[in-house]
């Protein structure tokens, strides 16, 4: 019995070394080094080629090495009797909080201007705020907790969803209510998870219907967002500006035309990354879980995606 | 009996019009044009020329229009026994929390990197939060409510003042104890009021005792810095950085050397801006408390300097 670890173009090397010293015992394959496939009975998966788990006939687990599971459901040749857990890390969440309150804050208090300025040796004190009312698209474990920081901040925050949810401090909508939720906020914030029925959601048709001049965050996934559509949007001044952290292809290719947009400021997917350390041991219990009748901890449900 | 408003340089227009909503029998006089200075019993002031309240020979009452005093106190023409009273307003609470916050972020999400990064065209995912503990000078009503706010966001945060308190739920130190202060920390927030006292504390000497490469943020007061010596801490690298909201002089001179240091980002002393329209209703409340046995509201102690 052993786990194996698939995770191209990562360095592995601290994923094996933080299984050794939780479980020293666990037999460990590292892609593409895997010499006995029929001893694998659990995988940490982070963007394998996909097709390639068919070779292990007795997997029982797959392990998302992050808070994401889209990169393994878009692989439609998995079995669907597998179970897949993915990564809940309070420090996953602390970070991707504080991403985008830094975000709201630089546009709310219009940092880029203050450093244009600068260049010019400008001196102008006049309307230093910008007021916003930040929406956030998907309001769970991390969305909610932007919403919970940013009121606690003082901000007006909206949630939106695709189903009712009670007891929140905050104005929320779901459903069939977009258009609502859209001509109340000016920053848009994207948390969704990335399923079939939200990839491309960011697209031309739906930046109309957002109150001219929003400002769009995204740090879910790059194929929420149609690229062109935002740069077009900005062109016709649906959006007045983005902050984005994931794109289609990443690395973002080097002559992307994102690059050289004053109104885009590019990271390069490091809104919240993944801590192996605080990782580890979630892989390393539910892989001691098979075979037994506990369920796994942070199984997804692979119907809604999440 | 009038209000007169000695603000020069700033327009008071608007806060003759919020005085007038709401108090429309109080007669107010407007610097230069204080046509019958005996009848003048209260001052609302922002930076007046000094010497200037001794034309009012019976003054009552000194209304500060913004949080601060030091231009009051700085003023030593002005008879010891004449009241005053500063703006306590909860909007300049949030303005300036929102401000440190983003500096905090900016600096542990190293945006000024990631911007530089877009220009070259570069993607690079290398460390990307740069650990820091946040200590604030002066934990008053604005830095205790920054410290809150920090803490909620899971950031370490110690404070310094000159005088013990109790019941904090972070660390704390006081009086001859700021080296220790200073070692355990490397964010630096000033937010102490400007007394004798505090005026150029922030010198050479003492960023000396700093950690190396700690980053500063300076809201509270451009006297507060010895500007020259930012200047040589950053070539010796015992900063190495600084977010300034406020000068020695402002409008910082165009000649200036800080405006063109890549280290230093400036704003236009526009962190927190007293809200004409909340600050009023102070002012003419302490008016109308005049010749009355209560005390006034938000009156500060001379001797304390806040």
């Amino acid at each position: 019995m052993s786990l194996a670890i698939i995770s191209p173009g990562r360095d592995a090397s601290v994923w094996v070394e933080n299984f050794k010293k939780l479980a020293p015992e666990v037999e460990i394959q590292v892609y593409p080094e895997i010499n006995e496939p029929e001893k694998v009975k659990a995988v940490a998966l982070w963007n394998h080629p996909k097709g390639i788990l068919s070779d292990f006939k007795n997997l029982k687990l797959i392990c998302s090495m992050g808070a994401g599971v889209d990169h393994i459901l878009s692989d439609t040749t998995i079995a669907e009797d597998i179970p897949i857990t993915r990564i809940v890390d309070d420090k996953l969440t602390i970070s991707m909080t504080n991403y985008v309150v830094m975000s709201v804050l630089n546009y709310h208090r219009q940092i880029q201007r203050y450093q244009e300025d600068q260049k010019n040796r400008i001196w102008d004190m006049s309307n230093p705020e910008v007021p916003v009312t930040v929406g956030i698209l998907g309001v769970g474990e991390l969305g909610g907790d932007i919403a919970d920081k940013l009121i606690n901040l003082r901000f007006n925050v909206i949630g939106f969803g695709n189903s009712a949810k009670e007891n929140l401090s905050y104005e929320y909508y779901f459903g069939d209510e977009i258009q609502k939720f859209l001509s109340k906020i000016n920053i848009l914030v994207c948390m969704l998870p990335l399923t079939p029925e939200t990839e491309g959601i960011l697209n031309l048709e739906f930046f109309k219907k957002c109150q001219k001049g929003t400002y769009l965050i995204n740090v879910a996934r790059g194929k929420h967002l149609i690229e062109e559509d935002l740069l077009k949007a900005l062109d016709e001044g649906y959006i007045s500006g983005a902050m984005l952290d994931v794109f289609q292809k990443e690395p973002l290719p080097v002559e992307h035309p994102f690059w050289e947009r004053n109104e885009i400021t590019i990271t390069p997917h490091i809104a919240s990354v993944t801590n192996p350390k605080a990782a580890a041991p979630q892989i390393i219990e539910n892989y001691h879980l098979i075979n037994k009748s506990q369920p796994f901890i942070n199984q997804i449900n692979r119907k809604r995606g999440y």
